[in-house]
């Protein structure tokens, strides 16, 4: 979990909870019944909407999203410099040692298929097949924080309607307006909460760390490509190179 | 009608009503005239927005897409290694015997493009425009919900801008304004909830499945365009492996 | 005029019309300086914002494409299997006889290109410009009530606005608060009602029949390429089925 | 300026005008610091977000489209005709003496091209080039005023904020809330009016406008390639004929 | 840092400070715990959703995109014009002495690369694939303020809806709520002003910059691909003109 997603989530809650404290005690924004509606109904919103599987699954798409560390680009262009250095002086086959050391599943298949002899184009359907569903697959998580950040408001405000309906019914007690208002407002700030510093700002990492993986795959699909092409070493790398900025390839050039 | 659609609608209606219980009765909620306005007003402009027959139709393609079983990807690889394999060794008019016991439409008129002799361009154009129309049928009905789930707030919000006007024409007793108000809200609840809690969850729901049932049919064509490519069964094999995540590769290779 | 249409407008007013007697008289919901407010601004704004030409040319295509009927797919398909049994016996310029019986323009002008001696790819450019254009501007009455349904409301919240603004300035009588609210809310009444019951839903019936009516021009499209390229009945049959879902094409084969 | 722009402006404002009249005077809508807030504040926050360049620009292009009349199609396709005829019949070189009659730049620079000879592909990269930024230049007065009219309703709200804020500070005299309120609400009101009646319409004329150019140039990247492609003057008319509607064309065919 | 920024934000906040000034002073719009809040709040949720590296960089692209200023389409032309005439006469490898003057980096290394020997389609690939990460990160920055800019007015509403609950819940003393309420919206006032006078005219301008920096990319890309195609100083001259309107080509055609 990077630091910023640390420090992200306790400056969000830490200054509510201040500001909560500053303005008097924390046990008039704690209501179980009006947790239960906006938890509780979002949550079912949400397993009507997607099959029980992705719900679970992105759990993990959290986990490894915000603890797994990315293959480096420059690992990337490295490796596959030796391979295009390898396979000019030994031949493909001695590639097949290569790639045992190589801990990513998704460059060692794309260089396999290279060393099975499948042709340029069919390396490259393949592997741009695999890359659009690891994307969209990545995307689902995202999509799912962003859809409960729609249900998290919505229920807010139907929690909300409940307690006003409630209270208007029984409008005898003027005394009893502010606070019976007070509860039914819970329900709108529990919903703005969730939507806006939990689901929100994760779909967002997610959708970044999708990309950045993406990138990182279609670098591993060029370099393949060019490999299949028989590219020589300095054509690879400055194809690969044109994936990162101008100002982080003085430490990657060799 | 998979568990996670069962336990969320369970869920978000059993807390909605359980809220509204440990805060009174039910039957300050329940209002004939309010319901008549925001379903039946929703209902009447999703009338004049759709066409009747699509209207209908939509129901048949939720009951397909909650209830139905799409052929599993395990079985679409098996069935084009076989017909790849039998074509090889037999001959193609041989497939002719293979494609009886498939029930999935889709893979049987498939092939049997392939078997009349129609050319790898021809079988593909034929069988995307297919899987166009089959995504743009299904989508239909998640944009119908996705309409009504903008009908039903609008028109709850007419119901109450209905019972405010009322309410404040006759202001003559200040005693009357509480129950009024309540009543007039009731639209505003009722069309959130409609929305929210019924409309929403089901597009989303419609559109995962339509989208589940595209990628099997792009693995269809795939396999289709494999089989009249005369590729190995190796190959074709990868190109359809491209389509599953890695993790449930192990699962389905033989 | 479907029948979906006429139910949708007679349910969706009724219900409204219904809700207001039960609730009291009608005639506090008739106010003519707000319904000069919203219905005249808002066609004053649509006026800035489409050219005149298209505002009432938006009449005819409502109307068009309200009452006119589409040529069916069974017929386009028996047409083009027509033409090409014939164009194979008889040659070419036996169309000529063909299409003097056929109604619709472009499937006349389509096919008499083809006569003409255009080549594929010259009748596939033209074809293709021609339906690009007819669908936009079809789109242009959807766009035109789109548009509308943004003003209607935002009118509305103007007079509101303007009845409040009188209203607060002359607060002296508490008295006369409440009808003065419930005829400054009448505006917000009027343009939810014209955005969510006429005109989302007209746009939404306009947009649905245009996409009949492009799916229908390209199925004649493919019809004229296939007659061009010289497929045999059968191809032509089957790359015009494509276009029908298969639950249909039983009635449509021979 | 078009006939509609005009009814638009007085329909629009002037039935608010008179909505105010009628209700009482026009000096409660006036208030000079509310119109400083909103105005001020939208433009001040537009030239943040566009370079000074772009916001003059903006007026020439509104001026221009609102009063400039396009080249008519009939124009166009006579010219290619006669350019078509002309250079069977005389060569290439005599195009020189037709184009110097011909106004639109755009057009005599397209023939221009072909006069020197540039290869058809050059010819349809360099002008669609042009199309292209054309399209984009003219896009961006439409964005502005969008842009402008999401500013004019957060300005407004802003500035019934301060007033509310205000109002609530110096509660001692109930007597003043209604007036005190009735202000805070102008600003709410004029950025209602700013952004619906004024910025949304143009921003929606503008875009038209550009489209109709954006077809007119296309017509006449058409008409140059045909003429470059050698196409004769029949085959010429009928690409250019498909970019208007079948209704239009009896004028237009000779 | 252009003067439409300037004149921007004095107007903007200028005039913002001087309406709260007519109407009393500025003490009451200042509330610490408010600030924290929202500023504290918004931060805490952007640094959730994107990585500290972006966030920090985002500080970079602000600065550069105001403050640095593009390589002038003039000199692009003028450039490319001579690099043409130069490798026409002395061969491909004397322009190795001219790129040294070049400053522009991008400029720099497309040249190079056709120096080096490499292909059109590789040129075009390599260069193609940097300009997209180019636009990609310098969108980054437009997306995170953004993305503010709908935390913001989020926070404000939390803000607001604590100040709203801590209200009601001690309503004993009617005197205070005036007060209290001003308090609570305070939040809200903060969340719109920085929304909308600070994030989103900021991420419009970066936005602006970033297309203005990818078109003057795209126009390199062109030279770079024209000199490799050995097009003659002329057609390379037209090739770029087509990326400036017609008004401004004057100025630059020699």
């Amino acid at each position: 979990m990077d630091i910023a997603t640390v420090v992200g989530v306790i400056s969000a809650f830490g200054l509510v909870f201040v500001a909560i404290f500053m303005g008097g005690g924390i046990q008039i924004f704690i209501n179980i019944p009006a947790l239960m509606i906006v938890v509780g109904g979002t949550l079912g919103a949400t397993m009507i909407n997607y099959p029980l599987r992705d719900i679970f699954g992105v759990l993990n798409v959290v986990k490894k999203t915000l603890f797994s560390q990315n293959i480096s680009v420059d690992e990337i262009i490295n490796r596959f410099l030796g391979f295009s250095k390898k396979s000019r002086k030994e031949g493909i086959l001695a590639l097949e040692g290569e790639i045992k050391n190589v801990k990513d599943e998704f460059l060692k298949n794309g260089v396999q298929l290279f060393i099975d002899g499948f042709e340029l184009q069919e390396i490259r359907d393949i592997l741009e097949t695999e890359v659009d569903l690891i994307g969209s697959r990545h995307q689902l998580g995202a999509e799912i924080f962003t859809t409960m950040a729609t249900f998290f408001p919505a229920l807010g405000m139907i929690g909300t309607l409940i307690g006003l309906v409630q209270m208007l019914q029984g409008l005898d007690d003027p005394s009893t307006i502010g606070p019976a208002m007070a509860v039914a407002l819970l329900t709108t700030f529990y919903g703005s909460i969730m939507a806006n510093i939990v689901c929100l700002p994760i779909a967002g990492k997610l959708r970044i760390r999708s990309k950045e993986e993406v990138l990182t795959k279609e670098m591993m699909i060029q370099g393949t490509i060019s490999l299949s092409n028989g590219d020589n070493p300095m054509i690879l790398e400055q194809k690969l190179l044109a994936f990162i900025p101008h100002s982080r390839r003085e430490s990657v050039i060799h």
